[in-house]
């Protein structure tokens, strides 16, 4: 409705001026409510960026840390890799954990004796989607500021968000569309950035200052997250969504587990993500036939990452019980059809 | 109807994922339309990009200069003077023409032999929505790379588009809706990167290599480009959308013309813009009236910019001359009734 005639304003909220109460109002609503859901107080702001969590991958370093500052990195999935090799051609990047001889298959721990005291900050991906790995509790970092990508299970899991100096998240998983970067900053990390040297678009205190509004920015990608931070609200919000998706995921990896059929990807029950579930059949013949077979039966996208092989199950906010269960129902079947 | 079922496949066009033939037929298709639109071969490639032009205001001296080389400005409005002043934070950004002490009133002509045959471009903001100005004709700046922010112009005013090294674009004003930017650049222009000091993000060739599919971009918004391409294509091209803009543009500054009521504000009608058609009214008391009462028609949005005052009829593409002919009759009526 509102796409056609936006609040009967005459107008779409597709065309829009983002200089207007309309989008004003679809912008603190989008903050508030965020801010709202994370539990977070006035010491945090939030940021509607562009350019992904691919650009988060510099605009961390260049503005939290200068040239020959320390920060660490957990390598727990191929984009945690991403984030490191990035930042490393600009800051001190050193790894403090990682699982990447091991194809990621488990979250490494951290060890907090290691990290030096004058560190910017230490890095973690939250939800790896191509191992189907998460941080299921959260490490400690001492008094480092925590930073975390949450680019697969950014209001789909419930952490102690508080914890963290700054969080960031493209929208298009849990969260809204393509076309938005969430930023979610403590104020007092503004301080350590040298806007001396920064272009103006990648300081977070260009877009602190003008609450997000000081270009043009994605209309109707920060629209789609005011509907969808309402959406969680309206069912219980955050920790409620991480009961349901908890509920969804345990009924797969409980598959899994009965089964000599299927087998888990991810050594440790405990790394487990619930976003993404993963797990491969006995050969890529076998594999094949069931994409192909789930396809049939209206179930898809589920042919794994190319980086690892096999199935994964990629069950977000979005996806509802009733997907779950009908996977579920299929993949009886299918073991009992060629065990 | 591909919001609520894309082609037939059972997904909107806002949950599809970018690695799909949905999406590489909807970019590869977006990139053929621009290119045909713009009469470009093979030594020209088309991103597709977040951040708006005022990230292209760091990007286009990041990439395509080393910090002494020169590049040459001219300062024809607002944000043409913003593209200066973020360039010259980087590189030796020099201003080559100005009207900025008159207002930019006008447009100031470039002085071809006053380019320094080292530099590596000069940049040009094609059309300057809030003084109401355009290059009706193409400045000459002989061999050297020319940069055209074509932000307010893109495919509702045709130039020689093979004249330029750069042309960007934000896409909210002719060619969609907020939320990616057009980046044409001559493919000869990638030799000049200097990748080693880039941000893989911030580097064309990056999103080049990947025909700008290196992360997720903006799904929605290029698929908007993709229908708006087609929308002009139908339409005849960038030249009949010219002849309409030109027809639209001349029916108010007629009526300005041969007006003592109204007064243009641009001083050389060869610099008047066709896309936003300014003018004055002889007082404050004036303006509001009008402002309200062409409110009260159906007439929104022709509050000048705070910077210029007055009025700012903005008419592109997606203006009908229907708009356009319905405040005509209220601009006489307006006239009559007050003069």
């Amino acid at each position: 409705k509102n796409l056609l005639n936006y609040k009967n304003l005459g107008y779409s909220v597709l065309e829009m001026t983002h200089r207007s109460d309309a989008y004003y109002e679809i912008n603190n609503t989008a903050i508030a409510n965020l801010k709202q859901l994370m539990n977070l107080g006035d010491d945090y702001d939030v940021l509607f960026l562009t350019g992904g969590a691919s650009s988060q991958f510099f605009m961390i370093p260049l503005n939290l840390a200068n040239k020959d500052d320390i920060a660490y990195y957990a390598l727990s999935g191929i984009f945690a890799n991403k984030a490191y090799e990035e930042a490393k051609r600009f800051i001190n990047a050193k790894i403090i954990s990682s699982s990447k001889d091991d194809n990621y298959n488990h979250i490494a721990k951290i060890d907090k004796t290691q990290i030096d005291k004058n560190a910017k900050y230490v890095h973690i991906t939250l939800n790896n989607t191509i191992v189907g790995t998460a941080y299921n509790v959260l490490p400690d970092v001492g008094d480092t500021t925590l930073v975390g990508d949450m680019s697969s299970n950014i209001l789909a899991k419930n952490y102690d968000f508080n914890k963290f100096g700054l969080i960031y998240a493209g929208a298009q998983k849990n969260i809204g569309v393509a076309g938005v970067t969430i930023v979610v900053i403590k104020k007092s990390l503004f301080n350590n950035i040298n806007s001396d040297k920064l272009p103006l678009m990648i300081d977070y205190k260009t877009h602190s200052e003008s609450c997000s509004l000081y270009n043009t920015p994605p209309v109707f990608a920060v629209y789609v997250v005011m509907l969808m931070t309402k959406w969680v609200k309206d069912r219980g919000g955050i920790k409620a969504m991480e009961e349901l998706n908890n509920k969804k995921a345990n009924i797969l990896y409980d598959i899994i587990d009965n089964s000599n059929f299927y087998s888990g990807t991810v050594v440790n029950k405990s790394d487990r993500s619930s976003m993404n579930v993963t797990f491969v059949l006995r050969n890529d013949e076998l594999t094949n036939k069931f994409i192909l077979e789930a396809k049939n039966n209206g179930l898809v996208n589920l042919k794994g990452h190319k980086a690892a092989g096999g199935i994964r199950a990629s069950i977000y906010n979005s996806m509802p019980l009733e997907g779950v269960l009908k996977l579920a129902d299929f993949m009886n079947k299918f073991e009992n059809e060629n065990k």
